[in-house]
């Protein structure tokens, strides 16, 4: 079946890309998505599959093939939201929508999973199992699809889940992947210190504001440099420092704003404890009421090292043209929602490379000018399939 | 002639009323006094005296009394701007101009002064000396109008130089004296500090501007904790830190505003110098580029101890009903440009209480409720009035 | 009987020196002043006064001199206590006992005092009221010797205070007052930090006490900076931060001592209370365990503004020609027990300048290399006799 | 070869734990091991090889085997000295030195090398290449004897390296591995910063060189936190703060000692540049004087890729019985001198588990109770017996 799979799929490169172009022209933001899911189940009608729309928080579609016999239900997910940016390429299929861009990749991650699909419903008579087509609505804004569509159950039968995402590091033909943790998991905070005002000649008759927020700037760096194993990953930024005043008035409140990121839960845990831990202190320090908003988002994505080997061997061993490099990639500090799959079911989220042709120094995900390489597409169908071919045993 | 001077003061005490009156009516911010000099032009118009005008960076006038017999000269100042606040008084009088008002009493300096400088010219023959008058225009706003007016040379034959301010502290009636540094010298400075922006996972490709700036604060506040002498007064807010920005964005760039507050030109200097050196020293320690502007702004006023003695005794020994309590005020930390005559001319700038009757917490100057005990204008006019009598040793 | 007190002290001036030199060569620490305190009884023996010894907390002496009339009780007291210093004078009556020395002044008010009390006894017929001579143990070691002969009662019944200090910051002849607060008090305190110990190159395992104690250091530096009154004076040294160790072990535990000063009972309330919440904020934010000891040491010392005056006043118009110059002195650092009586009885405590002849630049008061002018004996034995005329009225 | 090699190394098992126990009762000193490379030296005498002594700063020794067949030339490494620990075993061969200890594993290390080398020597005609025996002196004291070895040209000839350390993480029979920077590099500073003493009253006559450091302390904690890419590992601890005075003196001078750890030269060369820079830093920003000494000890210890698969592959299919577990161990934050061999020879340190049976909880290296399951010495040369001859291709 799978050297069936594989012809079907160079068949359909071409549609592959149409597909993403449409997508690409039409994007719609997180939570939006209202076109591109009609679009989705317009894909789908008439084919001899299931169709659960709606799913999740949001637009969240689930398409159920089911094989001919018996066996293990995996499921095959991408993403479809698009971006608030503005977009900055030339292509001829650039958004029409002013301010939205599909500047992630997302179009593509479609593109593929649609005509892969496609060709496995065809193909589904063989098929020992079932396979679950996730298009999932809102990755980019948390608390994204992904975790309501895990609490809808409509993945409860799944023993495995794989997905891919498109990244520039490496050209079209390059697939990368990693064991174990493999993206960051992120955290937000909003700190408000509230301090009281006056005159800035009277110091004492006030309580300085600016000075216990630069004594929590300062304190906090002692978690990563004193408080976690430093072989462990932790960032902690304090991205807003809003104490804008008048230079002889002292300062009210400040409201600062921090971004986490780690590469396992333990860390997260230590990270947010010690965050409460040094805002309750600069407030008995200080005398300053601390208001304290502690958000833990994405989680670190966890590969199954099983199902990393799976993806993998199979790649390594599947002698296609298109598929050229197959390695291990670093952990890497983004954050994806595929992160909740993963948390309840085993599986495996990997790279496609997509560096456009004859640049050498590419756009990266979320620039205005980011662009990929559409060869990547056959790659990502090419690999995905395989990986199914390999897990069910179809040579 | 003192007696003489006295009783005519007395019959004029509510023509001062009226003149405060219409001043607070018709009040103009800083360097923008035009009517008000107008105003006070049209009053000496026909009167037998020098009148000069547009003196200095604004609407300064100089009115030269010349006494018929030769003699010292000295001057006598009230200011005459107002303030951009809303008045928030039920006064029938209230502010015409929607927020600008007379919060900070000089209304009332004005109009002290014209009636008393009236009294002087007509009692002018029996002066042995000559007296200035001097109208200054923006006392409010820095640079202030007093430093232009000393050195557009029309005092450079002054001697000694006297002037008032109305205080709330106590009720009409009592005078306050203090000798030597009497109100603080003030500065502000704005530190822009430059980092290099970038993404909150990834610190090392980035320079965190907030955390160099946390760090000027905290270092800072050791000027006054470990460089200034601990008997001398010293002050240094840090009123305004502007690093308002994304949460997971490394901050590119803080702006950080300060007002500092001392007794004596040699703090100044100490603060001056260590600001410049903690802001160069963050700049060695965190690689960022610190652009300091520090700006000297009103010198501490110091009072003439000989000066102030004349004060304390003249008043003392005046025996006018008016004038009850004369007494020793503390150092105090507002500023005033009386205090730029001061470092040329030696003398004395004294306090009026204005208290209004029957109340028991008054608002303070500048406040949108501020409001004086009329009672005070003939208290300032007798209080002024005896001491150039005693200067010139007429009783 | 004030003439006839002059002419009698003037008469053993050369008494007091030869008392001041014999206690010169004999100084003995505090707490263990036994032979100086026999030597100051046998000088009372067979006079007609009452001598009360051991008073307080060592050997404290409370000679009572009763007058013939009625009338107030008055207290005159000199510290008769050395210091643990290596004389380096080359004085023909240097210290005789190694490594103790008579460096601040303490034999001089001593000698003087004895040479008055014995006048004021020969002319205590005409003294309307009791005078009671208090020769002070201990004065330069905290608790102090005054405290604890407040506490014992032998001063219920006394109305006012005297005591002056030799200071060479002026040659004899020279007398300096301060009325208020005038001495700064003085409070010191340990802090120990407790993390835990561990290696250095796994933070995370452990707790670094070093880190906390430069936080507390760091934090500290606000008290003075922002939560006192600028007008007010007050000085938090940490002289001692041991936190000895070996470079790669993180240091379990730090000790940190500091010192405090402060010129009003507020300032030290401020201060004492911002201390403990500072080590409290520590604790909490870096999870260490801090142990505080605070201890208020020599309050303050005030002088009664009445009775600055009655010295000023008295000594200005007395015309005596040892005491030329009588002169307002600034609030000074030092630290004085004195200080405790005047927290109970209203009195003055001033200064005798006693730099010697030809030095320009002298030691201060605990330099191995101190000495005085020891025509200041003279001066302090006519000021305090005056002063005590003109508190009774005798002229 | 192979099957002769290990069947000798089975039959010398007992000599082994002999030999281990031996030098266990002798320990000596770094730089100091004088008997023990009389020993080494002794063991030799008699068999056909060249002896090199007094190699590098120390008592190294080069053993060169010359095989029967020209071929390339490796080193095999083990260390012979011990630690100043008082030992608390109770073992019958405890150390009879006291206050030195083999705590480290080096006599074991020594044990299984001798008769490796023995074997080897007694197989050599078969030998396609040249053997050299390292047996290396100080390794636990800086600059240990590695870098003189490499630098005495001795090892010019090598192509490859190995050696093993007894780690008690597992129990013998468990070999472990890793590719890449495996032990941590290790430097260390000492930052003397000196200010001015003085009164503790009078902060503005002197400057605090503690609350220098207490900057210095804080600010450091942003090199690991902010300077550093999160993924790679760094750690900075002050181990020793070195400020004891007295709590009313203002210190002039704090002694700061630093431990830095790190996995690549890069962070260290981040690391060392930003020690610099804060230091610098702090010199303009508190006007003190900074003497900075820092001293890169230890290089990060890399393993060639290369080499590791060679270990671990020749060890997985050595179906040896000793050798039961081989798998890849984490990085860890020790150091060890066999790094600076590695960065002019490539090769592979790896790990020979020795927990003693039935101990659950063993006590680590450098600690007074240490101590090893001899039956790693089996392990241990089996395993490099096993890899030498994988390397040579004998079968």
């Amino acid at each position: 079946m799978r050297i069936q799979l594989m012809k079907m799929l160079e068949e359909r490169k071409e549609e592959m890309i149409q597909i993403r172009r449409y997508l690409h022209e039409h994007p719609e933001l997180s939570f939006k998505e209202e076109k591109t899911a009609q679009y989705i189940v317009d894909f789908y009608k008439g084919k001899d599959v299931e169709i659960q729309t709606n799913i999740g928080n949001g637009y969240g579609i689930v398409v159920t093939i089911k094989g001919g016999k018996p066996g293990k239900t995996i499921a095959l997910r991408a993403d479809f939201d698009a971006l608030p940016i503005l977009e900055e390429t030339d292509l001829p299929f650039k958004s029409e929508t002013e301010g939205v861009m599909h500047a992630c990749g997302h179009d593509g991650h479609t593109a593929y999973l649609l005509v892969l699909a496609d060709c496995l419903i065809q193909l589904k008579d063989a098929l020992p199992g079932t396979i679950k087509i996730i298009h999932q609505h809102a990755e980019e804004v948390p608390p994204g699809g992904a975790k309501s569509i895990v609490e809808s159950g409509v993945l409860d039968d799944v023993e495995n889940i794989f997905g891919i995402h498109l990244l520039p590091i490496n050209p079209a033909g390059y697939v990368g992947y990693h064991s174990g943790y493999s993206f960051a998991g992120r955290s937000f905070f909003k700190l408000e210190i509230q301090g009281t005002g006056g005159h800035g000649s009277s110091p004492h008759l006030a309580n300085d504001s600016i000075v216990a927020g630069a004594h929590f700037v300062t304190a906090i760096q002692t978690v990563v440099s004193r408080r976690l194993n430093p072989f462990d990953m932790g960032v902690i930024t304090i991205g807003s420092f809003d104490g804008k005043g008048t230079f002889n008035v002292i300062k009210d409140k400040v409201v600062l704003e921090g971004d986490i990121r780690y590469m396992t839960p333990e860390v997260q845990k230590i990270i947010e404890s010690e965050v409460h831990r040094i805002a309750k202190g600069v407030e008995v320090e200080f005398g300053v009421q601390c208001e304290l908003s502690y958000t833990s988002d994405y989680p670190p994505l966890y590969n199954d090292p099983e199902m990393t080997e799976l993806v993998k061997e199979s790649l390594e061993k599947a002698n296609e043209p298109e598929i050229q490099h197959v390695s291990e990639y670093p952990m890497m500090s983004p954050s994806d929602d595929f992160a909740y799959y993963l948390t309840k079911i085993s599986g495996c989220y990997f790279y496609i490379g997509c560096t456009p042709k004859g640049v050498e120094k590419p756009y990266f995900n979320h620039h205005p000018k980011f662009d990929i390489d559409e060869d990547a597409l056959i790659v990502a169908a090419k690999s995905v399939g395989t990986i199914v071919c390999s897990y069910y045993g179809l040579e």
